[in-house]
């Protein structure tokens, strides 16, 4: 079983945080990939560079300059960081963004209805040359940024090119994909941090969502997650890593196409 | 034959230029790989983000915060640009540092002498995965930063780099090494641009640098340059890629042991 790590941008800011999850990462057994976010670092960075960052209904559109910053903070600062403490924990990281081997195929995102930027959908994922990098036994760490094949690298959402890459590897092997999360996993009652689903599936998420109790920052991860079932992924848990190396133990919540 | 191209950082911070290098190293028969330095960008991005740049006898200083920025001008922004472009040729980049698959395993620098910061020197070079990843039919591009194994980036010297990954290759097969160079060559006469050496051998090379006509600058590459030799390294150039691909015309002075 193939497993695909996605980790946000949060957990990577703390250099502590990003240690301990290391430590967690290493030890899934391989085959293994981790797909990580982008975080406030970027943010942080353009400012002192005075780069502005524009948002459109609450989604950040990437400039020349902002994607130079996304460039350096995601595939330069970032990424290098996690690869050094993985090797440190013996675990052969190997990290890449998506023009490295071709990996990763977009295309810039139509600028008709909002220009969102250099900001790139998903047409192909090279799947054959993961399988490449899983074969000689490492494991590859993706910055999410992708290109257009013409020499342009644009910027890419993490949570799509994790179900991306999960679904495209599902003709080599069964893949498991999961969605690290700062709470247990999908809540009923945002107020109540137990109050995760421990599976949920498509009918249930879908009443809960109409009933109003799935938190709206929530849905387009779980839109996201169910679709990548429908491809062929196995499993797709949203929740923690656990301490030990049990993932049938982690906590979180199960989407399951069917009960 | 597996060609090794190392390239200074002032070609790689005129967009123009990078593509035309791109151009013509992409028409380079493969194997080969590419090691790039770093360049005024690091200087310019540190000099916006208020890191002081610090030098000892002409030698940037390492400093936590310089090494951040080198990590994202060096992995990031030039690693990854010339991925794009080399991609944009069909010509199948993975841009790596030396932390990626534990490639380019460094020592902080010793303090005692002079406190360089973080700088590492080089002690071991993953040549087995190096060779893995040309066997895929890949091209690896790699930015001049090193690890320590423990979780440390270090900042290493690019034509360090470049010597290193060519004689440890040599153990699988023969290897050329060029540096690619704003001259047409080493000059006997730095004031006539086609004075250069169309071949130097050591013997030549001492004498001329007693007779004090090797510009001092190129003591270091020189010296490099001749103990790769030595290590078993087939062919060492230093000059300009032809336009065309046969580099068996390419313009520059070609270092031999005995003439």
């Amino acid at each position: 079983m193939l497993t695909v790590v996605k980790i946000g941008g949060k957990i990577l800011e703390d250099a502590q945080a990003q240690k301990e999850f290391c430590t967690q990462f290493a030890q899934i057994p391989s085959p293994k990939i981790l797909i990580h976010g982008g975080g406030r670092t970027a943010t942080t960075i353009a400012e002192k560079l005075g780069v502005e960052t524009q948002m459109i209904e609450g989604r950040r559109v990437t400039s020349t300059e902002m994607l130079e910053v996304a460039v350096m903070v995601y595939a330069g600062l970032t990424n290098k960081s996690i690869v050094a403490n993985l090797q440190a924990l013996k675990c052969q990281a190997i990290g890449l963004c998506g023009a490295d081997l071709d990996l990763i195929r977009a295309e810039k995102r139509p600028t008709e209805a909002t220009n969102y930027g250099w900001v790139g959908d998903v047409k192909k994922v090279n799947a054959q040359a993961l399988q490449s990098l899983l074969n000689l036994g490492s494991t590859p760490v993706i910055a999410p940024l992708t290109h257009d094949g013409k020499g342009q690298l644009l910027n890419t959402n993490a949570d799509t090119i994790a179900s991306e890459i999960a679904s495209s590897l599902t003709d080599y092997e069964e893949v498991r994909l999961i969605f690290v999360f700062e709470k247990k996993g999908v809540l009923e009652n945002i107020e109540d941090e137990n109050s995760y689903f421990e599976t949920l599936s498509y009918a249930q998420y879908q009443a809960q969502k109409q009933a109003g109790s799935i938190h709206e920052g929530m849905i387009p991860k779980l839109d996201n997650g169910f679709a990548t079932l429908q491809k062929g992924v196995k499993e797709v848990i949203i929740g923690q890593l656990p301490k030990d190396n049990d993932i049938e133990k982690m906590i979180g919540t199960r989407l399951e196409l069917s009960v």
